[in-house]
């Protein structure tokens, strides 16, 4: 074993240990908050600011609204202009919106001042299905601004996807790819346990559901990036949306279920082309759900049954796929960047 | 569901579909050959040549030497440069031999013409650990002729580096990684059968792994590409190689062992830094070996433990992954690159 060969790598002038980033966060909520913390914690960072609207939160040190010594002096700022006057960074994270049409208006500026942004914006992770000529138009500031955007979490942006797709890199043909998702939710936080429902009545969770008004967002867009990289045309995409009914009454620290109200949501994606499935994506996210797991099947050549046994834990997940993702944009071409586009996931 | 999103992608450009890539095969080997079939089924690929040092295959038109007629008439040529000063190709698969000495030889002529190449040589995967220096001269070599040159293949090159790297981009933390695969040899090509020891006594078998001779080739570059990646120095990687024994007589198409006699073999690299064991990478591949499988354990958090029942079946995911790698390398900068250094992989 030669140590040296890891010294000497061709490569390793691009490694991000060797000159510090400049970090800064956009949004302070919990998802924020933790992905400041896990960014202080790596030596590759340095953290220039916070940015929120939160009059409670201006002015005030990251250390303090983190209650992290390590997120430093640095302050929270009321805009990116504040931000960009007093020490401007090279990475912003994003954690603010779902909806991909606010997420553009708010990383717009980013990107023509040469600020790359890693988001955990849902829609983000493929925007051009909901929104071509706004994807379109952010990938063109991206390189006037020689910078980069990519949109990912753990799902999506991992499990559902990105997974999926790094199976059939070794395939020589592939008919189809299905997934499923078994999370439990008793062991996630208060607001995810709410989002799914959590005692209202089974009608009243599906009739929000029907209106865009609650359920996992960014489904439709795992199963477009999955289309996008396999060079399937889909012809339809449909997604559903059902409650889950408790058999028991349930008790956790955030909500009580009675038998028979929603205790969670079980989302399917179809897409079809030419008439066949190509891809099922299957998310159940409930109380009490046995067995969680992460699980997909390549139907191609070769045959692939992957599983994940007690699947991969949500949000601390979420925060460590775009903390590690900083450094990866940095060395891709400047562009409104897809996960598939940059480099193999990594920890960082 | 907007099909046009799909129509109107902002990245569509790269999409490969959009310009045909002229492809030639190095060595006409069953790999070479399988490699090049598989090609001929691309929309994406225009064949133009093969070379190989053999007199018996030298002029003869590709579809003659390989039995698929998809693979035209374009003949092997007996040098690099009579191939290119017939039609010059944008990429070779690379399929010739193991030793990474031998394979920059082959490649770097290649590189400084502005040909990039796909190489199924298992040292490449990880081409510093062995000789830095030549790593260096090809990286320079690549950029000097803008191509890029890629080791890969299923293993090395997927499942015991690639896959449990990407499953550690959504990891906060990462104390170690482990990675079993176990193949059953019964199920595969007479070569591979020969390869792991089949019929030899165990201890001739252990003198032959111990001298280099024998043994699954690449198993420390997988282990070093883990280390890059996660950015950890290792201070110490050694492998291991025993014959594992049959329990009663084993007759295959290809070989007959007899109780006692090797039927395979157990292969172990251990990564450790500080003294602490970092990796640990497990093969075995014997006759009759029950359960197949590839499993990784990310000893982190999240920690996860991931198993692909049946394992991935060699030969024609080595073929598809050298294949499928040929579009991700064009659209990279150029030089000698790692398969984490590029985008996802990903069927194409």
């Amino acid at each position: 074993m030669k140590v040296q060969a890891f010294e000497n790598h061709f490569n390793q002038q691009s490694f991000p240990s060797m000159k510090k980033i400049k970090i800064a966060q956009f949004g302070l909520g919990p998802i924020g908050i933790e992905t400041l913390k896990l960014a202080a914690s790596k030596p590759w960072v340095e953290i220039v600011g916070g940015i929120d609207i939160d009059p409670s939160k201006i002015g005030k040190p990251l250390a303090e609204i983190t209650g992290d010594k390590n997120c430093g002096n640095a302050p929270v700022y009321r805009s990116l202009d504040e931000l960009i006057a007093k020490n401007k960074p090279d990475v912003i994270f994003h954690t603010a919106v779902s909806k991909v049409r606010a997420a553009c208006d708010q990383i717009e500026p980013m990107v023509r001042h040469g600020i790359s942004v890693v988001s955990s914006c849902e829609e983000l992770l493929y925007p051009a299905l909901r929104e071509p000529e706004l994807a379109a138009q952010l990938d063109a500031a991206c390189k006037a601004g020689r910078a980069r955007v990519l949109g990912t979490g753990v799902n999506p942006g991992f499990v559902m996807d990105v997974l999926p797709v790094c199976l059939t890199g070794v395939c020589r043909n592939v008919r189809a790819v299905h997934v499923q998702r078994v999370v439990d939710a008793t062991t996630r936080r208060g607001p995810l346990q709410k989002k799914i429902g959590s005692g209202l009545a089974p009608e009243e969770f599906e009739r929000l559901f029907n209106e865009g008004k609650t359920g996992h967002a960014g489904l439709k867009e795992s199963a477009a990036l999955i289309a996008y990289c396999l060079g399937w045309k889909l012809d339809e995409l449909i997604e559903t949306g059902k409650a889950l009914v408790a058999l028991q009454d349930i008790h956790t620290p955030h909500v009580s279920v009675k038998k028979g109200q929603c205790c969670g949501i079980h989302q399917l994606a179809v897409g079809r082309l030419r008439g066949e499935v190509k891809i099922t994506l299957d998310i159940k996210m409930y109380l009490q759900a046995p067995n969680p797991h992460d699980a997909c099947q390549i139907d191609g050549e070769p045959a692939m049954n992957m599983i994940i046994n007690g699947g991969v834990v949500g949000d601390g997940a979420t925060v460590a796929s775009l903390v590690n993702a900083a450094p990866r944009i940095l060395k891709a071409q400047p562009g409104l960047l897809l996960m598939t586009d940059i480099g193999v996931p990594s920890f960082t």
